[in-house]
């Protein structure tokens, strides 16, 4: 038993991959809380898809008013979509990253700027900043990944 | 050879790594049939997106009119995109979750009820089953995926 | 620390894990592609969707004529979520693959051929290629990923 749990901490034992924990389940957390923000714009806007979300309404015409589409709704998906695009590639490559044995600053610089990053892309899209706020911050995570990326390739 | 065999093996060796490949496996094919399902009712519903995909309809406007959206096809999309939004913090979390040490039963809990939770939003997305079915399984397997990230951050 | 960088490269001096590195790090670059070639599309077609990324050609009806949607850009849309649909099954159950010990020459058959059949899908998409061009390389990748799939389960 003890010889297994050594096993299953072995990875996590490692300071890169610790880090590369921390920060995943930070950016990660930050993609499902895109969730949260959208039923909340849905139920205060009043703009749902399914008729079924809508029975509580009424009936008929009444309740149908509420199958709509809001501007601010759909602001919300698409900051959600653009992080699907843009953090599945980061825990992929990022943990290839971890595992290609970097130095533990380098990491750190790579795993912090890209949850920077991100966190303001969501700002900026929400509120929304003017550009080239949202594009910066895009930019700059997507060159982190660039960066893992090459990394991991030249060391596989 | 044989060296690199039991350390390809060594984590799969693991209790709790094994319990994750296998519902994660059941998870991400579940996803994956959302793509057939798209497939079967687009092709009965008759309802494609791309001019190439209606060309052996026939030509000009007697091909065009089977590009269209369906409540059916747009049903099964918007299932498909909440696993995308939902599977993938799983997979990442759960990943990490899994090799920091969980108890096997505790591990096992999350897991199962995640992927009952997934299994079940399926049904109720595609039924559909009225609300809050479809809510309730969407949350569960949401707060699932949260205490395994609670988990994840503690102990890294 | 020599003990430690030992634990962090030890999954990728594995052979199988090292080409499992390769191709999802290929793969995933190719994803992240698809957000430059909407970019481009929507900069050559002046086709946005957020009224603050057209803030720059003007002011009032002169900047929102620019906020449209453009069949190429919705066309490389397509593509990119089809590439989440696909691409995130692989990276997750190609990892749980890579450690369960598959021979080298079968992991490499798996891993070329879904990177190869992604990279024909893309072209199909885009150029476009008539049908079954698309279909056939999507399918082609989509049995890769449960072949693998279907060893990961049998090991686990």
């Amino acid at each position: 038993r003890s010889g297994e749990m050594a096993k299953s901490t072995q990875l996590i034992d490692n300071e890169v991959f610790r880090a590369y924990a921390t920060y995943t389940t930070i950016v990660l957390l930050k993609m499902m809380l895109m969730s949260l923000v959208t039923a909340y714009f849905r139920i205060t806007r009043k703009a749902f898809v399914n008729p079924e979300d809508v029975a509580s309404f009424g009936k008929g015409e009444n309740a149908k008013k509420y199958l709509r589409t809001d501007a601010d709704v759909e602001r919300v998906r698409r900051g959600h979509l653009n992080d699907l695009e843009n953090i599945v590639p980061f825990v992929g490559i990022g943990l290839l990253y971890a595992l290609s044995g970097p130095e533990l600053s380098t990491a750190l610089l790579h795993f912090r700027i890209f949850t920077g990053a991100r966190i303001l892309h969501t700002f900026a899209y929400l509120i929304p900043l003017p550009q080239p706020g949202r594009g910066l911050s895009w930019a700059v995570a997507y060159a982190v990944t660039i960066s893992m990326a090459y990394k991991v390739l030249k060391t596989a």
